[in-house]
């Protein structure tokens, strides 16, 4: 018999969360534990593989589970191994697959980055089942991307495909980036980004603003969306200078893969229209004529609180040995 | 016996060339006829199913003929038609694909634009034989690319992938381009572009420059060239002001698909170092960290004089049926 589930863990810098999930995407068992409470990082994946090792029992054993798959920031798919995160704790190349897998009773793992993680999460589970070509934009506290094309997930040669959170979108004068560059589309388009956007408006212009009752420091994407849909003024600008660069830049992915779907996941995807139609109104403007009114504009369908162990786990349905 | 041999044709908007071609890229028998003589599609596919029939009689017969592949200005591969090409004088949908075959005993054909032809042919017979993700870019009258992608030519799902030429490099007061928007970076790095900057530097620049000598309307991308030879500073500075703008837009390109090498084929390609060294150097200053040293920029191993019909025929190995 064809082994049932597969095991989801996705590494954030602060938690980390897994689970046991079955072919429908439905998480049977799950846990978490703290990323950054081990200064070693085999402290970490000893503490992580005993959890695991009790959710593994409670779907039935390991002859249950057809594969691990890990999200992970920086994860490569190629090495099995995470290289230089920096918002994780320990340093170098660990190769985490490997060493998880050593202690899973060798069940095979697949790693891959968050944002690939979730391109797999929703070709398998959600919005973009059946879909060939599609790209998943991941709007969190960075931009981040997953690539599909002709079925299959974009590695490149060296399996770091797919950072369209750092084309420059501003070539001249633009925000400075974490990465080291000016005018990522990160810098605008994050949460952190649009938060950004919301204090160049407050210093800028001089209407009334809900958002004037905040300290500009801690504003957050949250309370922006708060404003706007009260139909605050300035907080709608915001969203919609945003949505205008984000579809800006879609306009240039299509001219690179032509997907018959851009996919908005994370935190600002949560602002619904606010964001979605000022990006199809620059998108649509922008394209070239050949691709008009082709690439649809979709929300993820996989819930927030799952989508994480979800795409995680799509990777253990074709989880590899890695050597 | 497998069928030694494909045939290729590059369908231009002046000339129409095809070859008999073995697998080593080595061009048998080749021949060509004028593409805008006749007011009619069908007249112009009768006329070049004649001469072709000749060449692969030439070769020994329909039975040597494993498939025809042919490039053609926004040749669709999915439905082997062209579609409005603004270049040729026959408008709307043409099933060029299967009007050849009809013609031709029913030899399977794929029909590929001619960036893509040009990408396949370099895989098959040139730089890119045993890479998996290369980009390819053609510095020709216009900018145009073929990406492959884990081995496989990108078509995205409408069959158009591939318009790096339209993807904008100057967000504001770009260039116009031919396609209706502006800041194209065909508008820049084409022959017609750094001819167009030439325009635009002996207006603003004071200093002397052979250049000046030039009737301005009348400058060729060959001229720059061959003032840049002798050391010309204004023509070295189109040169590096090119190479630049290149070299930003690469680096976005492989933040998408992580290429192991982007490729350069065209008349612009033609001025070696010249090109070369200023892209190189914009790529590395702007591509992200986990990128910098990777991605090899190298030129076309194909003859130009031959390039268009092996590109197309490396297509003709994997010919199918059009309906």
């Amino acid at each position: 018999m064809e082994k049932p589930y597969v095991v989801g863990i996705d590494m954030g810098g602060t938690n980390t969360v897994f689970g046991v999930v079955d072919a429908r995407g439905t998480i049977l068992y799950s846990g978490s534990i703290k990323t950054s409470k081990h200064a070693n990082v085999s402290d970490y994946v000893d503490e992580l593989a005993q959890a695991i090792d009790i959710v593994i029992k409670q779907a039935g054993g390991y002859d249950k589970i057809k594969g691990i798959g890990i999200g992970a920031p920086n994860g490569n798919y190629f090495s099995g191994c995470i290289e230089s995160a920096a918002n994780l704790p320990w340093k170098g190349r660990l190769p985490l697959a490997q060493m998880i897998s050593e202690r899973l009773e060798h069940i095979p793992v697949t790693m891959t980055n968050d944002a690939n993680a979730a391109a797999i999460g929703e070709m398998t589970y959600g919005a973009a089942r059946g879909m060939k070509d599609f790209i998943m934009i991941t709007l969190g506290t960075g931009v981040g991307s997953g690539i599909v094309i002709g079925g299959n997930l974009v590695y490149g040669h060296d399996g770091f495909a797919g950072e369209l959170g750092h084309v420059i979108v501003r070539r001249h004068n633009g925000r400075m980036c974490g990465c080291g560059r000016q005018g990522c589309l990160e810098t605008y388009a994050s949460a952190t980004g649009i938060a950004r956007t919301a204090r160049e408006y407050l210093e800028i212009r001089t209407e009334n603003s809900l958002l004037r009752a905040l300290d500009p420091d801690t504003i957050t994407s949250k309370d922006i969306y708060d404003a706007a849909i009260q139909n605050d003024k300035i907080a709608l600008d915001i969203f919609e200078a945003t949505g205008h660069m984000l579809g800006e830049a879609f306009a240039d992915f299509i001219a690179f893969s032509s997907p018959e779907a851009i996919i908005l996941f994370g935190g600002l995807a949560k602002a619904g229209k606010l964001i979605s139609e000022p990006i199809q109104e620059a998108m649509e403007r922008n394209v070239l004529d050949v691709f008009k009114g082709k690439t649809k504009l979709i929300f993820s369908q996989l819930k927030e609180a799952d989508a994480a162990i979800l795409g995680a786990s799509a990777l253990g349905w074709e989880a590899k040995e890695y050597n």
